[in-house]
């Protein structure tokens, strides 16, 4: 197998902020695809690297480096391929990420199945996706909101000083639609259980994502206890050994394949999140359809899903599992479905 | 999709007695086979309904007459299959493990891969299964272990008011073979630590399989505590859901696909069990080849398997796995890489 990849400069619709670059905004989205060939098939993998977990375009590179003489012959040979990588790049499982899923588009081809139906699931229990609103002027926000008007369901960005102003302005335009919020880890033991309380009262809020940083749970439990809306951790989980440690806390977990290392530890934390009694969510980055259609192929099995991120790119290359009116489709094609554009 | 079944009369190479059935011989053994036929392919599948859990052959065949018209047209839509029929028969594990087993060799057929790669798993990876010996007098037991000289580990049948005398037995004729134990409940919450203490530093055992009834589990914690070796739950862990509730009172689980209902909910416990940081066993029933390499399929992800069940019957009417000196081998052919004999 030839692994090779390279970085695609993207456009956003929309400038976006998030709490943790407050008044930083962004325009252009740089991208990093991985390609894995193999007698005349293709499989397509991304990976989205973040700062806030320690990677880069430049670490991911240089795992795809090594990588690229440590795949051998058998895309089937999953465990045989990953599990080397993990235990040398520990730190780096947005690149593994793109790796599983470029071996999942490429095995899929070979078999002539959609990844999700090699997997046995049932597209038709494919969740509605959420939009996500941006932290921006209220302005803009009402405009994004009214723009978003095809969405049934909204993730709005909190965790500022200005979240009633923010909800109100957004619930003057949709009063109806399902609302959840992420505060990225916006608020602190003092705080957190006044926060979700009105907020989800006041607003109706559907869940709550992220309400303190990663580690700072000491006040969730009593947050779990009041019962505003479901709590789900997402900087507080990232790969299979840390769902089970978060059950006190949370109701539930959002899972990114840039996040745990691919689709099929993915697939681990479901089964491990639905034995505890954990609500699942599928999240992502902003990536291409690649990304995203990677991750919707395990969304017949999570309760809710937020994979509007290649809704965000004005020129994303791929077409994969659409997403007009919030709904995504498992296609009938090979792997993941991708038509490059 | 076309579902029939049939039972088979089969013979046991030696009679076979256990703790909750003493002084019962067993010398013939009736199996339950189902096949599932779609476009010129057949997937094979067996059920193993025991009393011990409420099932019987009759309960298994009353499934599969009201499945038979459940099935659909799409071998690869397991959840929109087998969902349904959980929730139609929540207690027939057994006969909706069999349905599941044959679909997947019909659909590792249709894509003409073995069911292992499939999944992605190293079939290099799978452990040496143990041999079972019985309970039995003193000179039968030394016999059947002389007899099994080829395997490498021994699982005894303990549990009786004779486990010093039959240990000692077998220790007389083999002193360095791998020895684990399993109690089908024999012990209780007054004499368990004793006996796990006393045996496992006597015979140097590997690991005690279910030393108390199902749900006794009082005592449990405390010989945790001993830690005199690993103590595997069997009657105490049924499905996913048994999983997580068996950490304080087990160190691991043993999964049977009649018992959890088929491969699909073991690779959910497996998955579940990891996370947990439990040891995991697959163990079977007295099944034919289609039973032992349906569960043989998942043996790369666990840490011990005793598959011997085939290896028990004198007349198994497929050839699958193998398992001579206890070398079980995951094949290339679709499937489960059965043959009829």
């Amino acid at each position: 197998m030839k692994l090779t990849w390279h970085r695609k400069n993207l456009h956003l619709k929309h400038p976006f902020n998030i709490a943790s670059v407050q008044r930083q905004q962004t325009t252009e989205k740089q991208v990093l695809l991985a390609r894995i060939e193999h007698k005349d098939h293709i499989g397509w993998g991304e990976a989205s690297p973040v700062s806030y977990y320690h990677q880069s375009k430049e670490s991911a590179e240089a795992v795809f480096q090594q990588a690229a003489s440590m795949l051998g012959n058998d895309p089937f040979a999953f465990d045989a391929i990953l599990d080397p990588l993990f235990e040398k790049f520990p730190d780096q499982p947005a690149a593994i990420s793109a790796i599983d899923i470029a071996l999942h588009d490429l095995a899929g081809h070979l078999l002539g199945i959609p990844v999700w139906k090699w997997f046995g699931l049932d597209a038709k229990r494919i969740p509605i996706t959420s939009f996500t609103i941006g932290i921006d002027t209220l302005d803009v926000i009402r405009q994004k909101v009214h723009e978003a008007a095809d969405y049934p369901i909204l993730k709005v960005k909190v965790g500022t000083d200005n979240d009633d102003a923010i909800l109100t302005a957004i619930r003057d335009v949709a009063p109806d639609k399902t609302l959840r919020v992420d505060a990225n880890g916006g608020w602190n033991d003092q705080n957190v259980l006044e926060r979700c309380t009105h907020l989800a009262k006041k607003y109706r809020l559907e869940f709550i994502e992220q309400p303190t940083p990663a580690g700072h749970h000491d006040a969730l439990p009593a947050v779990l206890h009041a019962n505003p809306c479901p709590i789900v951790a997402d900087e507080s989980c990232l790969g299979p050994d840390d769902v089970l440690g978060l059950v006190t806390a949370f109701d539930g977990i959002n899972i990114k394949l840039s996040k745990c290392g691919g689709i099929r530890r993915a697939l681990r934390m479901i089964h491990t999140a639905r034995a505890a009694g954990l609500k699942i969510m599928l999240g992502c980055m902003v990536e291409t359809s690649v990304g995203i259609s990677a991750a919707a192929q395990l969304a017949p099995l999570v309760d809710w899903i937020d994979l509007d991120g290649h809704m965000l790119l004005a020129d994303d290359p791929f077409e994969g599992i659409g997403g007009n009116h919030g709904k995504l489709t498992l296609n009938d094609k090979p792997g993941l479905g991708l038509s490059e554009k």
